[in-house]
């Protein structure tokens, strides 16, 4: 055999020896990100799928033998376009909509295309670690607007849009979970969004409104999206299947301006996403929706009643706070000023709890005493022991007293 | 309602205001990329998913709602493992496997990990339009080597080496498609390749070796691939499903050493691609690879020599040449020095026939004479009925003489 090749001096300067992620899971896993596997529909899809085969086979061979449209399928196009409207009050064409490889897809290909090294972008205070990890790339100056229950504060964000301003650092556009936000779980009201859409037409600042959650709501009323409430094009849509069905499906989508369309899509590299689970998507919500949504949203929200319970139990009177989101897979824990639960994840990991800390969503590298709680994942009863066990091994460390 | 909101002034450099791309057919559709969609086993892909999630539904459940594996499915690498071996006569670990979303987003993850701005890339003459733009994205300085009827010359390719090493544009990697290259057909053989990796080695260059069309041989024999020559890791091995079973699906694969496998993963927004289709391909293809191919390559060589047949009737005489592939999707013609079919192609597209011109593939801007033609996509019948019309058109217009 000859000698190995080596590839060094051969990398891009942009390219990085990153550690490939490797999932592990604690034995109460709420550091994931994933819904309830117990209630993903695989008979339904696959059957769907087979419905859709039974009746148009040929047509479907005939398409899934070209390449996929460039927006992908347009059933499920179509279909989103009639959810869009009927969910949230919005009316687009399906030619307005762009099918994307899960939402990652469609946040990485907008961020692209308006974001320069040295851009100015707000996010809430703390953000879904996959924008942050692409703004990071896109090495943009990324700052958090301080959030509370109901999400973003509109003075705030007003204020620190100014103070941006005038130390140079005119922010170019907002990223917002208006919805369940991740990780920290509130919806954001209608008379704010009002709000935040005027400030944001004041400073001509377009915003990226991920809806992702949105169709998790167990609890409350769901509030109109942005989109729906300014269609002049300064609300950017990103939408998601991948949630309420399955992540492995990788089923997202965008809908925004034409221009600002093609130029996110000259950074895709090839066509849109795979048909199979667009027929398997299309197939079974346009019958299951209503259905889906009826049996998988009760069982999150005992499992997130299951934690939030623990949690009374458990933490009452050691000064931390916990949100109780409306919907979502998540809600943040927050233990007192000055502790630290980022810096012991891996020992508390290996005594059988998972969870993620709030450094690895902190614009302002702050979250130290912060942590992003999954509910979604395990059982309501592994969401009662594991709060259990989490509070016996913080108590264990005095990071929350008895 | 508000007035338009202009994203006028906040696009980035790098985006491309490119027009949606419309896939038009015409009449006889040669300009396509597509195998044949009536061999598509819709029927059978969609029955070992059912297979799969009645014998396991449950575990494939928890996979589903888990995000994809980074590299992929388990089961399609595992079964990638195997097919590598027992088709091409190399052995890696399913570890060693990379799943993308089609082989386009393998070439693309590859070529943004070892090319920077500036960097001489060696293709063949003409290249494969996705590649083509990937490297003009990633402003590679790109440069074909001469090519035969077997595929690069190797001699040639040693002199184009050292009189770009003379000019100081030091190459720094070769693609190449070995088995019935697209756009021109032909399959390099065993001696060439023996000697194309000497020269690699002594030029210190590494090759990404895209085996897309390997499953689509129907004469000759088939050739070893680079990388079972050589497991130094100085090749780089891209395989596709696409072409075997559905463009739709969106699957294929990377074999590369580990550090260029984790800086080239870098690139990736998410997860792996869809595991929808990849139960559907590794249940399908682990029963029936050998009857796939057997039914499907008898009918592409069908749809070939109906084409070759047609061009021997039709172009004989009018100084045209054609490749003659032994597998694969197209075939490669060749006007007369000093013809030109490029300009003219809008105007034979409606008048019936659909062809890419051979600009379209040319890094050293030559090509004008020439045209790819897909044999795979229309019946033998229409391929026949295709060319005749297409030698009028051509004739009608003197490019060719009666």
């Amino acid at each position: 055999m000859t000698n190995k090749f080596s590839y060094d001096g051969l990398f891009t300067e942009k390219s990085e020896d990153l550690p490939m992620s490797v999932v592990e899971h604690a034995k109460y896993d709420f550091a994931v990100a994933y819904p309830a596997p117990e209630t993903l529909p695989m008979d339904g899809l696959v059957r769907a799928l087979q419905v859709a085969v039974d009746a148009r086979g040929d047509e479907i061979a005939r398409q899934m033998a070209y390449y996929p449209h460039v927006k992908g399928s347009p059933e499920l196009r179509e279909f989103t376009s009639y959810k869009l409207d009927n969910d949230r009050g919005f009316n687009v064409s399906p030619d307005d909509i762009v099918l994307t490889n899960g939402s990652g897809e469609a946040i990485q290909l907008i961020i692209h295309a308006i974001t320069e090294p040295g851009d100015t972008v707000i996010t809430e205070q703390y953000v879904y670690g996959g924008t942050f990890n692409q703004l990071k790339k896109a090495q943009a100056d990324i700052v958090g607007t301080p959030v509370d229950d109901q999400g973003i504060i509109p003075n705030l964000l007003e204020e620190l849009i100014i103070r941006l301003i005038k130390e140079n650092r005119n922010p170019k556009y907002l990223y917002s979970i208006p919805e369940h936000q991740n990780p920290m779980g509130p919806t954001l009201p209608l008379e704010r969004k009002k709000q935040i859409l005027e400030i944001l037409n004041k400073y001509s600042m377009p915003v990226i409104e991920d809806e992702c959650y949105v169709d998790l709501r167990f609890e409350g009323q769901v509030q109109p999206p942005f989109r729906a409430l300014d269609d002049s094009g300064i609300v950017i849509y990103i939408g998601s299947y991948s949630k309420l069905l399955a992540p492995g499906l990788r089923l997202g989508y965008f809908v925004a301006p034409e221009d600002l369309t093609r130029r996110a899509m000259s950074f895709r590299h090839g066509s849109g996403p795979n048909l199979f689970g667009a027929y398997a998507i299309e197939g079974f919500l346009s019958n299951n929706l209503d259905a889906h949504r009826g049996k998988f949203n009760p069982l999150l929200k005992q499992k997130k009643d299951a934690m939030v319970m623990s949690l009374e139990e458990n933490f009452s009177g050691t000064g931390a706070t916990w949100s109780n989101p409306e919907g979502g897979c998540y809600l943040w824990l927050t233990l007192p000023e000055g502790s630290d639960i980022c810096s012991i994840r891996d020992d508390i990991f290996n005594e059988g709890v998972g969870y993620l800390g709030g450094t690895n969503f902190a614009p302002n590298n702050d979250g130290q005493n912060c942590a992003r709680l999954c509910f979604a994942f395990e059982s309501p009863q592994k969401n009662k022991e594991g709060i259990e066990l989490f509070s016996h091994l913080l108590k264990k460390r005095s990071i929350i007293k008895n």
